[in-house]
């Protein structure tokens, strides 16, 4: 792998980072870069995806060399295993968004049974809509409708139903592609179950077959389960509005009380952030000599509380460590995905309290408070009088906050964008077939050890927006970018002249935030919402999907069901596939004439943009518009 | 790993295997034994369970010898990755049993819809029973009351209902171990999801919190998927009775026309069965020289068809290979499961055709007929009629087929044997009070060239049968001992005193064919019924399991099912843990307490037997029994 952290030594773009990253070398304490440079060299057979373990008459490899064995002990050759195991990952990130859909479905059927205190039905517009998308009675009262269409939504994970409703949102003819190659979802839990049972060993061994089931079980996420634990979150909390906040560290406070959200779902979150504003709390906070409780975000549960609430963004996946070295942080309360395990002996190093609120998600070092329906919002108040107690011991000397803030605007959700431009699409439509506007990127993922932090994200988006492509973002992609001031409308400045006129006359910024990793699910919605504006099929759309840092198995899934939509896809980060010609080729072509979409590999951001600019020109041409 | 294979360079305890085996070495070809000893050295992480390549940030390693990195780049330690490991393999083997009892429940619907021709409901009464367990009206007609047990039966993969219903045949002091410890399993698919989620980067990071949500998903499987797969097995195609038949190579035949069966699942290879009676194409068959059309079985889905049709047995997983070295063979039909992807290269070094038919199991070089309920019947038809047609491709001079048919008598279900004692279980009970019997073992598992074939399968079960041990089987181990002799009734005379006279009072061998694979449910349900009828919970027995070769994910999974339903279970093959002495130590100790049953690794069988012979001496003791 072309490694820029390990070529160059730099860590991070940000001086905020890099100064804590310095506090904690100081400190003697361990970050993720530490551990990522002990881990090098890393193996070859397993970054090549050359190396088998799903038995134990195992573990194999396989030589790419072609001097060793070119075959496994039961016979699979490098096509087999190294489709294997990419299907193993996509079925991992479907099953952890899946199941983080499977519980926001859990909490809207107890608010339907009237068994979840503090919460409740926060957008009813958008619970009519999907009640009536799913075939609920429309004369029903609010918490009977709840739990009917909690209940509705439920079948999607099951067998019976055998498709999935919000599939029934895409063009014809995209659902057509789908049913040519066999890739109509059925079942959420349904495909990730089968695309492990077809990797068991002796079952599924030929590569397209297996890839093809990984894009089915991807499907399954991005237009269920995905799909779901976006909308319920916004019946349960809100659909995102435009929102004015603040990223970077320097959100933490140094005579407040510091409470980090850090993890994926709003649950808990939401709860925490009622019980913020609890007068008691912030008067006992007061007491304690600090002048206020101040909340703030990390990765996606800080994305989907700075969406809802506003609340300031600390950082994306590589600061998480770094926000506690801050030595600033009170509490930190995470529920799941990418938290480091790691966080628990930092958290113990400083005076911080670090809260494991899911009952699916323990680790070292953390005291266990498992969240239910039931106790939300008592734990919410908990959390945050356990964080405001701990105010006392924090030591000041200690405390290191960097930087500044930067300001952002946040909150843009598929329907606000639309009432942003007057409640109809043509706006956007016609600025598009002015040219004005090339086309629009989905710039997203995570971040990764192997690329200097936030570089890809705000490279490739800096040279998309400066050549007229809106970006829209989530996740840590959409951090970077905040951090990089892309967010503040002002940015409108960085864009190219058509696409600034554009921002400037609807008072948005170039890069538009759409939320969590989990709401991708909103751009593939945006997709399909303006192809069957237009009448066209996704993939024939000037759209395409970028993931300069990504590095978790849900990213894998996203990309997969981003491909699948219709979207070009291209990754910074190369998956482990190079050891068969076959599946490669497969994904940066195979997949063309079926789907209308393929995946690029490109380490190099600026050159992921050029590959990007070509591809939105190329559908441009296709669909008769003018084209550079 | 103590690797007697490659210590003393015996692959397998039998002639005929030996015969074939020196075949494939004159003609060239390679088989599992050459790339196994070419996959020497295997990985040592690998084994370990200290590789990670759970996302792009790694692939990680820890060194076990404390030198190098402790952590992964996340920070998981290696109580971590090991637990993350595991836990993936149990969700892998769940997912393939209980997918394979998602084909049986969508036939038992077609069935019951009308549209599957050819099938048909044979086991009314089981169909009766199980509608009752299922809340179905027991006054519906069978067809729709087929329909309405497969949809209700389909709720057990889903997420609205959160419980099992085969769980409720356990006596309630085992239901209530689980939900103490948290394992009642919901849903099927719902608890593979839940454990793909928590193996994520940053969702659960705790050995024992992972182990436990791998119990849960394994008793998903024994008490969910696995069990619908049996029971609706035993609905469309019969409950087995004891049925007498043959096994070995030789149970192919020079002068007829040899089609193997091989794989899972019954569902095709039934619609073979039948077709192979065709007097149309027997005819055709005398008229291309043969003398008739021979059927046999291979691994479990061999298992299927010699339990219900007495189909005769080829052999167990490691003789798939030289099945068609015999040159004997005109067809290969696979569904699923443990099929070794060098089949097809294999099939085309001889006229050989090689068949897949089963939509989620595409190989290389195969001719791919996708089996649907709807087109079974004359799938099976055409299968057969291939099979005929090849045979004038047939070239004696390169058949061989080493050795005698052995004979057996099959087919105990768990019905069956109490049928064979007299519709009571107080015969058994009563020879167990009395020391008679001492105990009874299920001997499972697959095999692995990790171990001499069949040797750890026979070495352990002979040792036990003279202890007055009853020994019941399934799958690989079941052909291994049939192979040996221990399944015709004169096989009492191998047993101590009093098993033998209990064993020739009733007609019976001393070891006691339940099944395939995915049958390990009869064994569980058997322990449930004797516990019931005793009043005592399932750890009470005087019961234990061994998997002396087991390779497979589904056998880690079954392996886990056991032990929390109480069952000791001795592993002859080491699963890859060592690396964390935490989990190493929860497998081998921690669970006694909460489930009242461990797992014990023990490679040289005869110490396996000493083990699991104590163990029997232990809990009859406890029970206030004579004991040794």
């Amino acid at each position: 792998m072309d490694n820029q952290f390990l070529k160059n030594g730099s860590i991070s773009i940000h001086p905020d980072v890099l100064a804590l990253k310095d506090k904690a070398q100081k400190e003697g304490l361990e970050t993720i870069w530490e551990r990522f440079a002990a881990q090098q060299p890393q193996c070859g057979f397993c970054e090549l995806g050359l190396s088998c373990r799903i038995c134990v008459m195992g573990p194999c490899r396989i030589d790419p060399f072609g001097d060793g064995p070119q075959r496994g002990v039961c016979g699979a050759d490098a096509d087999i295993m190294v489709a294997r195991n990419l299907a193993r990952m996509v079925a991992a990130g479907a099953a952890s968004h899946s199941d983080h859909g499977r519980d926001l479905l859990e909490t809207l059927l107890a608010v339907g049974e009237g068994k979840a205190p503090g919460f409740g039905i926060t957008d009813q517009a958008k619970l009519d809509r999907l009640a009536a998308e799913f075939g609920v009675a429309g004369d029903l009262p609010p918490l009977p409708k709840a739990k009917e269409l909690a209940l509705a939504m439920m079948e999607e994970y099951g067998i019976k139903k055998g498709y999935l409703t919000f599939t029934r949102r895409l063009p014809a003819a995209r659902l057509e592609k789908w049913r040519n190659l066999g890739i109509d979802p059925r079942g959420v839990d349904w495909e990730v179950t089968e695309m492990m049972h077809r990797t068991h060993m002796g079952v599924d061994n030929d590569a397209v077959s297996l890839l093809v089931q990984a894009l089915r079980c991807a499907l399954a996420d991005g237009w269920g389960g995905s799909m779901i634990a976006t909308e319920i979150s916004d019946v349960l909390f809100g659909t995102p509005k435009p929102t004015a906040s603040q990223v970077n560290l320097a959100v933490l406070q140094g005579d407040r009380v510091n409470l980090i959200l850090h993890g994926h779902s709003p649950l808990v979150s939401e709860m925490v952030a009622r019980a913020a504003q609890d007068p008691e709390l912030v008067a006992r906070a007061q007491e304690l000599g600090a002048t206020g409780i101040n909340l703030v975000g990390l990765c996606c549960t800080g994305n989907e509380v700075l969406m809802r609430q506003g609340i300031p963004m600390a950082g994306n996946h590589l600061v998480q460590e770094l926000a506690l070295i801050t030595g600033a942080v009170e509490a930190m309360v995470v529920d799941y995905q990418c938290i480091m395990p790691s966080l628990g002996d930092l958290a113990a190093c400083y005076h911080t309290k670090f809260f494991t609120t899911s009952p699916k998600a323990k680790f070292p070092g953390a005291t266990h408070l498992p969240f239910t329906p039931e106790n939300g919002a008592a734990l919410g108040r908990d959390l945050v009088a356990q964080a405001v107690e701990n105010f006392a011991r924090r030591r000041p000397e200690r405390v290191l906050i960097p930087g500044a803030p930067v300001s952002q605007v946040s909150g843009f959700s598929v329907e606000v964008i639309e009432q942003a431009l007057g409640g109809t699409w043509d706006p956007l439509l016609n600025a598009i077939k002015a040219g004005q506007i090339r086309g629009a990127v989905g710039v997203v993922g995570c971040n990764n050890p192997k690329v200097i932090h936030d570089y890809g994200h705000t490279t490739l988006t800096r040279k998309l927006i400066e050549n007229d492509i809106l970006v829209v973002d989530t996740g840590c992609a959409a951090v970077a970018h905040a951090k990089a001031g892309f967010k503040r409308p002002e940015a409108a400045e960085l864009a190219g002249p058509g696409l600034k006129a554009v921002c400037q006359a609807l008072g948005i910024p170039p890069v538009l935030h759409m939320g969590s990793c989990v709401d991708n699910t909103r751009i593939v919605n945006l997709a399909a919402v303006l192809a069957n504006a237009l009448g066209v099929d996704l993939d024939q759309l000037p759209l395409a999907a970028a993931a300069p840092e990504w590095y978790s198995e849900k990213a894998a899934t996203i990309a997969c069901y981003a491909v699948a939509s219709g979207i070009y896809t291209v990754l910074g980060v190369m998956p482990p596939v190079l050891g068969s010609a076959a599946v490669t080729d497969l994904l940066l072509n195979g997949l063309e004439t079926h789907l209308g979409a393929t995946f690029a590999v490109e380490p190099d951001p600026a050159k992921a943009a050029d590959l990007i600019m070509k591809h939105v020109e190329g559908k441009r041409r296709a669909l008769g518009l003018e084209a550079r």
